[in-house]
């Protein structure tokens, strides 16, 4: 088969330039006669890919000197952890905003460090999340050690479309669906994490930019792994690191310069989604469920009338090139999902197989 | 370049078959149209990749049907604080044997968890690690939770050419460096683990084999991604699992049954390494340190007579082709690193190199 449009919500479609690339590199990168998979990772080769995957994701995210980049392994599912053990500071508690499932998740790990103050959550009454609750109706406590927010849920569709101010208290948000999908300002976060298997690269990479006066104070002896200052310390080499995921990662923060950066990214990110909602919006067959003004640009739920059509839209689907449609098992329906390495004429082909879906269908 | 002999102690060489497959499948795996790295974890392909190298690496090393086996991130380094938050069991101790630099830091790690009992520790005055003490002077406590040993020291160059015997208190082996290079008797250990970057495949993938009624008794409230019975009732996909490398492991369990299997590496493995030893003390002008009994037939360390020859050393080998032959900054002198994946003829074109080198400066 040719390549398809890959609506995976991740891990997720790569840039075509990045896979090439890397398939050209893979027995001999920049004629040292190895594949990055086979590099020693104190060498000089691997510590310039290190080096220069962190200096162009600085670039990218216009990240202060203030802020340490750690590239560390487990997901964000480690992070729901490291966050608490790392940033708790002997305060006891945390706050955390929920609208969707990996917020509920990101709380529910926490409990086992911490007392969790759930400041928002926008579960309906059959536990939908629909929207993004207002920050005036957030009842955060000024003791708090942190506020932790999910700022794209990519199982839901709900994105932040603004920055919450939590004042002198360091906000904490999970962006592994929407990271360098738009522009963000860092010097608002105390800390962001994101898996690196939607917009960034490989699974089995996760990425963590932590303003440095929240560095040092961890829970006494935790585990070395799960303590910020051992991998900020050592540059996250404490242990040999996914050196092949972070060398994919690089090759894919160099495209994104390429193609014009975050900038770039985010208004294309805008056109494209605007192009899948109107459709949406416009085709009385399909529904969405999220509030208009907290809908996600790189994960869009919708569903058929009669969940009976499915199996039949998704195989017309493939037929036309067009996999990983099929919503999350605890949503149903639909779901698209259109990161940075979706181009337009794959919005658009999904487009013109709505409209000829609804046609027949209607 | 062309393609160089690789001797990195790790991330190390893989085999050129399994790196030209990996090449050729980056756009397009099996006519999915997609690339392994893109692949939902859920979907059935990736599925099918992940359960394919499970049964293969059970096939390869004869692994019975009462171990589990789990594809985890964080490296053998996580697996010095798994090994006592998992199999402690309420015991309070644990039993070390110490061989070597990483045997030393597997006890370092568990102090935090448990009182550890070095049973036999090989370090001279110097702090080299040169032999394997015997069983017959173990000090094991019978009360011991388990007994840890690395069963092949990277740095030094030990490894354990026997089985150590530690009847009912079940034995744990750090088999990074040597696992599936000798046929092994699986049931003779409780939990046996390894990172990948030596002789699997990429970085960022850590392979256990446990038995699985030592499943289940991990401290009360561990963190989750340290909990292996709930990475096992994930079937290693509690969250999304470093994928391609475990696309990658799975091209090299492949090629190695394709070779013959691991007996025939065994073979092949001490062919390579007498070839390489016999070279080594046929010629005075190149010392090794590790008693002949217990010299590994993975990591291969040796000195030249005087160190200020051992940058003409490595230039010389460079210009034959061979790469990362520089030994260990806590060891010093040179070390040759022959996994499975480093063919006959590098081994050769080392052996002709130490002879003309010695020749020239002896």
């Amino acid at each position: 088969m040719s390549r398809v449009y890959n609506f995976s919500a991740g891990p997720a479609a790569l840039p075509e330039p990045v896979l090439r690339k890397a398939a050209a590199e893979m027995l001999d990168w920049c004629g040292s006669g190895q594949s990055v998979m086979e590099m020693s990772h104190r060498g000089p080769d691997y510590m310039s890919i290190h080096a220069q995957a962190q200096q162009d994701l600085r670039d990218l995210l216009n990240i202060p000197d203030s802020y340490k980049i750690l590239f560390l392994q487990g997901g964000g599912t480690t992070q729901f952890e490291m966050v608490p053990i790392n940033l708790l500071r002997g305060k006891g508690k945390a706050d955390y905003v929920i609208t969707g499932e990996w917020s509920k998740r990101a709380a529910q790990e926490a409990r086992a460090f911490c007392q969790v103050n759930v400041v928002a959550d926008s579960a309906n009454a059959k536990g939908q999340h629909t929207f993004v609750p207002k920050q005036s109706d957030w009842k955060l406590k000024k003791d708090a050690a942190y506020v932790h927010v999910c700022t794209n849920e990519t199982l839901g569709g709900v994105e932040y479309h603004w920055t919450p101010d939590t004042g002198k208290v360091p906000l904490v948000a999970d962006m592994s669906s929407h990271i360098l999908s738009k522009q963000i300002d860092v010097s608002k976060y105390g800390l962001i994490y994101a898996g690196a298997q939607k917009n960034i690269g490989p699974a089995g990479l996760v990425l963590v930019i932590v303003r440095e006066d929240l560095i040092g104070h961890a829970v006494p002896t935790p585990p070395p792994m799960f303590n910020y200052k051992v991998h900020a310390d050592h540059d996250s080499m404490l242990n040999t690191p996914p050196t092949y995921s972070i060398y994919m990662a690089g090759l894919v923060f160099q495209w994104l310069k390429q193609q014009g950066g975050v900038a770039e990214m985010e208004k294309r990110n805008i056109q494209k989604a605007n192009l899948l909602y109107d459709a949406l919006d416009r085709l009385p067959f399909y529904s969405t469920k999220v509030n208009k003004g907290d809908r996600s640009r790189m994960n869009v739920p919708f569903t058929l009338p009669d969940a009976r059509l499915d199996e039949a839209f998704l195989a017309g689907a493939k037929e036309r090139g067009m996999v990983q449609l099929k919503g999350h098992r605890l949503i149903g329906g639909m779901r698209a999902s259109i990161y940075n390495a979706m181009p337009l004429s794959g919005v658009e082909t999904l487009v013109a197989y709505l409209n000829e879906f609804a046609q027949k269908n209607g």
